[in-house]
């Protein structure tokens, strides 16, 4: 897709700085991120449709109207949803003390939430951390990562060079994943200089292809965010060449969330080809990554592969002909003409004990495509989602 | 809903007789069953909406196009999907040897096979065992119903008077559950005088509030087949208490399906008030109970309400207003105007470890109401299905 050339750490592009602290929230380890460009850049962002959507995201859907933003604070284990008027104004001073203490204007800086739902924000105890958050600005994008992360087992940001420019993406996101706009929450730097409508086209088709066709467990978070901000630090950029560092970055963001989706133990990448249309594609692909019957398979090893038909044949508004269809399990073929295919059992269950577990599914009836990331399903998801709150 | 009285144990109505024993497609257990009444009924039936449909569902479209059936005949362990043309034959012989021990037209012979998909049916097991199985006939609906199980904890039968005459249901489901046209399978049977035409209105309606309002874990079977056959044996009956007899009948074995779901420690009741319509109320139950999320506070009796919040929320296409939502468990208020109540959390946490769970959502913005059933989400599920394709 792109020769963008992966950064192993992950860097901060020019210009760009970031922090993380305990403020109380969390009784141990850093739950306050901040991270600031040295000037204002031009932002775009894509939020979630979730109808009961959480403060941050009502209030960030005004700010990012501007295109311009320079800030971006976030706390974890409180989401600041279901906490009407008053979540609101917390969610303002959230943004005020960081545009106080960075000494900028407060319409600049865009706050995210993340944890449990329907609680108080304790927004005293993160006015009061702020200047200290503040003065521990550094360079390691990881040590912010870690600040927004809820149930993920380890802090993720990536980072690669498209040109003179480097773009970063740092993210979190284990559970209540199955995003319609964005993943959880999702922040992209850049030091390219690019114009807003470019920016924003660019973000929006990405996500298309990325963020929205990830799902570890149907459920649509209220706190879905996923925001860019280029500070222009490094010079102009080619809108196409950014997207295509865009989509590569998203990607393998994805790929990263999916396999520490909760519980998981490995990824689960469909790929769906010969669909009537590629919105029929999409429709198939999310099926076969949602499908318990399908994870537990996977999760399993077991080629119980009778319910990639079922899986497929319940996308009842898209074109299925059961003669057409054919399935491989990391290149091996399990369905062929709309049964099971003689395939060798030992070495198939081998390979769904693989990671990633790639599942192609063939329609034979259009030229629609599609990809979707999810992983399998597993005793830890429950487990872990039994106790969440009480946690 | 009725005045029907429920008869403990379950009996066949006059004029039905039923069988079941082992052919040799379990290594142990019954895994054939046949029902049949003395003289042909009239007979109304759907099935599963899925795509790629098992070969008794395409034969048994064509069967119930006559509106008259005499017996039907079933195997667990093989489901006969995705088995082609030779599926198709196979389906055809299954039910021809019973026609022939039975000695009636096998027009009127209706033939379900439920299990692995994938696997063909042994059907010279079947075609040998047939004259045991119709010697075996006899009154119990139970051996039948055990005959017909797959990963069921227990046979499923039920049956109440309307009237003069007698409603029997059995049904079997236990995983892959979320019917579109009925559950996996479900068998009506009942001695009142019908018109084929008021059966079938019947049925169809009932099954749209019932069977149709249940999902164990949103995967759409292959085999979901719900027949009705009455002989007229009792008499007249006025159809529109024919059809709230059958509205109870299913409803109770909803329940009992939901209540032995795959892994289930318990029912999930979900009712919603106040929706814009009754497509958005059906829309917004079937999202509770679909959501693992929701699902897995059930299991952990961990009072994590918003979670509901963000299951009603995440209906992109309902009219929501998050300051008109409300939730209540087993009676206990969770939600109010769209943030948590102040509720009190050891009661709930009490509440959700009853049997059932009654959630109720009421929308604040309609009339339209609607209730559908599911089951928690536990470790058991995943395990029974990381395996169930070998074991």
């Amino acid at each position: 897709m792109t020769d963008a050339v992966f950064h192993a750490p992950a860097r901060l592009p020019r210009g760009f700085r970031c922090a993380a602290i305990n403020c109380g929230i969390k009784a141990a380890g850093r739950d306050l991120s901040l991270f600031a460009s040295e000037v204002p850049g031009v932002a775009a962002g894509v939020f979630t449709r979730n109808l009961v959507p959480g403060a941050p995201v009502i209030v960030g859907r005004e700010l990012i109207r501007s295109g311009r933003l320079q800030a971006v604070v976030v706390n974890s284990r409180v989401a600041n949803v279901g906490t009407g008027q008053e979540g609101i104004r917390k969610a303002r001073r959230m943004g005020t003390a960081v545009a106080r203490a960075l000494k900028i204007a407060p319409e600049l800086v865009l706050m995210s939430s993340t944890g449990v739902i329907g609680a108080p924000l304790p927004i005293d105890l993160i006015e009061d951390a702020m200047e200290t958050l503040v003065a521990a600005l550094q360079d390691d994008p990881l040590v912010a990562a870690e600040g927004i992360m809820t149930t993920d087992t380890h802090p993720k940001a990536l980072s690669l060079s498209l040109g003179d420019a480097v773009l970063t993406v740092v993210a979190k996101g284990s559970g209540m994943i199955q995003p319609d706009m964005a993943t959880m929450l999702c922040y992209v730097f850049t030091d390219a200089a690019v114009e807003h409508r470019d920016l924003d086209c660019a973000l929006r088709r990405a996500v298309e292809h990325t963020l929205n066709m990830l799902s570890v467990d149907t459920d649509t978070s209220t706190s879905d965010t996923c925001v860019a901000i280029a500070n222009g630090r490094s010079g102009a950029i080619d809108p196409a060449a950014l997207e295509a560092g865009l989509r590569t970055a998203l990607t393998m963001m994805v790929e990263t969330l999916a396999r520490d989706g909760e519980g998981a133990t490995r990824l689960l990448r469909v790929s769906v080809l010969g669909a009537a249309d590629c919105t029929q594609a999409r429709r198939v692909a999310k099926s076969l990554v949602n499908s318990p019957l399908v994870k537990t398979m996977v999760y399993g090893g077991d080629p119980n592969v009778g319910r990639i038909m079922m899986a497929v044949g319940k996308c009842f508004e898209c074109r299925v002909d059961p003669d057409r269809l054919t399935a491989a399990i990391n290149g091996v073929r399990v369905v062929t003409a709309g049964g099971p295919a003689d395939f060798d059992e030992p070495r198939v269950r081998h390979l769904l004990g693989e990671d990633p577990v790639d599942l192609t599914i063939d329609l034979g009836v259009g030229a629609g495509e599609a990809r979707a990331w999810g992983c399998d399903l597993t005793p830890g998801y429950v487990s872990e989602n039994a106790a969440y709150y009480s946690s």
